[in-house]
């Protein structure tokens, strides 16, 4: 238990720091290619609801995302640092790992202070593979009702 | 040593995660019967005064407090994150395992954009229990010197 | 590597911890004799340039700055809250360690709400030791362009 423990905040902290330093290839690698990634706010998500902010379905939608936001959209200097705290997981044995982990998001726009751009938890499905634990699905779910400026960027 | 901070990284997961979702019997249920949980102003923890925001003596009255908040109190929609840090803990062997844990707790109120509700760090004392580590005392002691609303849930 | 992971994530925690607790000896007692700390802005350090906010060359001058914080400054009633994430590291066998961890730092100036004082990550070069793995360099890299006061004291 300790061991899968270790693999998910390993596994986390690969993921918050492709993000933050925006290596989105190194960020598509923590996924299978038929994972599902989406952000969703927390009233649809408890509601089972259907709509997301961002939905990503596989491989080939990921790729076409990063491509939209490295060739395309013009970025303000901005960054974004996530600071996650450790998971609590359900791992039954021969079934696919399953777990909740808090996060908050901060950015910096320009030379204005830091701030929270969300909180909330990562709603995750995890597999083994070859290199470890790898996401089958992942739910960014966001406490606040309204995300700052329009999310173009994965959370 | 490296178990135990294995396992108190696990259970404050397990705490964070059961009162973000208002999931009190869980919370209590980190606790031994007799466990003291107190919330209080570091200025107050350091001096050694016993003033304190909340003090539950038992799971007689974190259950008493619990009901007061399912039942009788009309929560404004609200969400609570918790972020914590890893644990510094002292683990001699016979001895109880006693930690400190830094922590963040943001709110989101409505509509309203994620705010700092707390910062500050839980002082612990754990003892073994056949479900491993469980808290036999916990105090919330935060470094605002004001919490923004008046405190019902447990920090 | 489980157990390099686990190091990190104890010895982080007793970084935090100590700065938190205004303990700077405990703080110092972390680094090497001849350990480099940095705290510098996120653009000087990715272009590689010199210029940080605090630089600290070995022991000798970690005290001078300790002396010059505890014994000079007139502090205003603040407290600091380091909240880190997991690190992500290399560890090449025969090699130094070489990590980065996400950090969020609150401070709470006298009565006011508690605010982001910085946001970003360290980027460290650890050595084994007889206590461990310790800090041979650690530049605290902010996003932030700017740090609210002028800072006297270590991130």
């Amino acid at each position: 238990m300790s061991s899968t423990l270790l693999s998910l905040i390993e596994k986390n902290a690969r993921y918050a720091d492709a993000l933050d330093r925006f290596d989105l290839a190194a960020w598509k690698a923590l996924f299978t290619a038929d994972a599902v990634y989406r952000v969703q706010a927390r009233e649809n998500f408890e509601r089972g609801l259907p709509l997301a902010l961002m939905y990503l379905d596989g491989h080939g939608m990921m790729a076409d995302r990063i491509t939209a936001i490295e060739k395309t959209l013009v970025f303000a200097p901005r960054t974004t640092r996530h600071v996650m705290g450790a998971p609590v997981f359900v791992h039954e044995p021969g079934k696919d790992v399953t777990s909740r982990t808090p996060f908050s998001v901060f950015q910096v726009v320009g030379h204005a202070p830091p701030e929270i751009l969300a909180v909330g938890f990562y709603d995750d499905e995890w597999i083994e593979s070859t290199g470890g634990l790898i996401l089958k699905r992942r739910t960014a779910v966001y406490d606040n009702a309204l995300i700052p400026n329009s999310l173009v960027y994965p959370l």
